[in-house]
């Protein structure tokens, strides 16, 4: 196993860097070949690391950031004024070979916008697409994209919203042919806008794709499709409802004072659907959207994750390395877009 | 309590008269005061009708219609060609002032499109909304619209939808100054796209409105809100994605094989949390999505609606006829429309 190493924006998300290091020690501990760059302000990353076992702080580079990109700032405003922020210096560190992947909980629009800039879009690619795996009825994932990097959305960025999706879920999944479906208000060909309507004609046309039809918000997780394309606005609204949803569900099912043993265990005995449920849905196993369509791999932690949750998203990453994802998706896109 | 009539689309929704007449059944039952207008083929409602007690068909009418408005039709066909068909001719008698309300779980572009045409839009309201209810984390509900109605929605028609879902809450809900909320991506001012952040301006400034900000899908059942305001698309397909949820969920914690009694009884015993969510998610009560801003009441029910959901929504068409909800809608409307 190579190893490799991944840049973390130890600044970045709700809770900085008392959750992004806590989370580097977890990734690191869980990954034996990964590397870190910690990437923020040495006076914070500095006492962690000497505070470190040996074997830590050998495998831990710290590159010092002066700016904060803060979490409600203008994407454009980071970009002019935030050169030398702790998410900008990560996203450089990839662009220049010293890390293979970004991770960061930062700003969402601000991510995507140095991103685009830094590491520059794929061949045939305009806007890069977060997307994300979901749990399914039958045990399996699908992929959604885009959760929120692009607001508006022509029916050709949805297009190439579902190029991207195919491809990744093909290289992550190992399914050759993924199934891609077009989130919309009915499944019939007259329902939806005209932006959608039109998307459906340019993936009904497309040979590489293995497109199934228009897909309802009731039907995504039910396993009939692997790859869900939509725009920023509704997947980042679905996405966050479907977490609401099942917050409120977990909560009135396992209320926050801790349970006695023995109840547990009757719970358990009597009602092992619960027991699952609870494990299946822990939403830490989720965390990691992947920006698509770069020339590099940039992965964006939820904002107000936790440890575990932010060391699923340095997972991500870490599989994404070891998968070569940008690379295989650039092949898979150039017979699609650019071949034809 | 006053006797009153709803029109009842006998041949609408994917079951047709057998959900629908059986609804009507329980409907009757459930409300002393109720007398149906039951549209639709005459060869399929009077044999049923034959069949029922004196009381019950001394309460019905029969209306009969020759065509039916299929699920798939588009709405602009629907509204050229079936002129004879039991949805048109429900809404007719509403028009009419035969009866006080319609309800059907016909084809929903259709029921749109005839209701605007029929019932007309009250003074300074362009487009009807569909608006129902959701239950909320701490034991309240919220009122979300629009649900599909409209696809395509302008900051204005947002505005107005805004104006009537908070007229409809205080009405039913009786809140004096139902919190609006509008549906985004984000909280930040920032976030959003132009639609969005000029719909935000408008609801800002207006007196008449209890303006509570941007509310971010994870957020909606909370409780942070009584009405969340967005378009059909969006407001579709987050509606529907609950609902998938919501189903895979409890099919993970209830599977369809009946339970055995104890088994149930030890369930309740040391797991109360599961059997009080299984009652509150049960769909059948949130069923019923009134088609806002017309000059008479119109209810959509699911197209799927088992018997016990299809009278829920004939209650809920029951509820808005006693509290008058057109009427008291377009009062405070007409301040904050035109009165201004």
């Amino acid at each position: 196993m190579n190893s490799l190493t991944i840049a973390l924006d130890v600044m970045g998300g709700d809770y900085g860097p008392s959750v992004t290091l806590a989370s580097a020690s977890k990734a690191l501990f869980e990954h034996p070949n990964l590397n870190l760059l910690l990437v923020g302000q040495q006076t914070v990353i500095e006492p962690w690391l000497t505070s470190q076992t040996a074997s830590i702080q050998q495998r831990c580079q710290l590159l010092h950031a002066d700016q904060v990109v803060e979490m409600d700032e203008r994407p454009v405003s980071a970009l002019r004024t935030k050169r030398q922020s702790s998410m900008r210096l990560a996203l450089e560190a990839v662009a220049a070979g010293d890390a293979s992947a970004c991770v960061s909980a930062g700003n969402t629009g601000a991510l995507m916008t140095m991103s685009k800039l830094i590491l520059k879009t794929l061949p045939g690619i305009e806007r890069p697409a977060l997307i994300t795996a979901l749990p399914t009825m039958d045990g399996g994932r699908l992929h959604m994209l885009d959760l929120g990097a692009n607001v508006d959305c022509d029916s050709e960025t949805l297009f190439q919203f579902a190029l991207m999706g195919s491809a990744m879920t093909q290289v992550v999944e190992n399914i050759p042919q993924p199934r891609v479906a077009l989130l919309n208000i009915g499944e019939e060909e007259i329902k939806g806008n005209d932006q959608i309507k039109q998307t459906a004609q340019l993936l009904q046309s497309c040979d590489d794709l293995n497109y199934s039809g228009y897909i309802e918000g009731n039907a995504i997780f039910m396993g009939h499709a692997d790859v869900v394309v939509c725009d920023g606005f509704v997947g980042n609204i679905c996405l966050k409802t479907c977490e609401g949803l099942t917050s409120l569900i977990l909560t009135s099912l396992f209320p926050k004072k801790q349970l006695p043993k023995w109840k547990k265990w009757l719970i358990g005995l009597v009602f092992p659907g619960a027991v699952k449920l609870k494990k299946a849905m822990n939403p830490d196993q989720y965390n990691g959207a992947s920006l698509l369509g770069l020339r590099g791999i940039v992965v964006k932690s939820h904002g107000n994750a936790d440890v575990g949750a932010m060391a699923a998203a340095i997972s991500e990453a870490v599989l994404e390395v070891e998968r070569q994802v940008p690379k295989r998706i650039a092949d898979m896109l150039e017979s699609a877009l650019l071949g034809n």
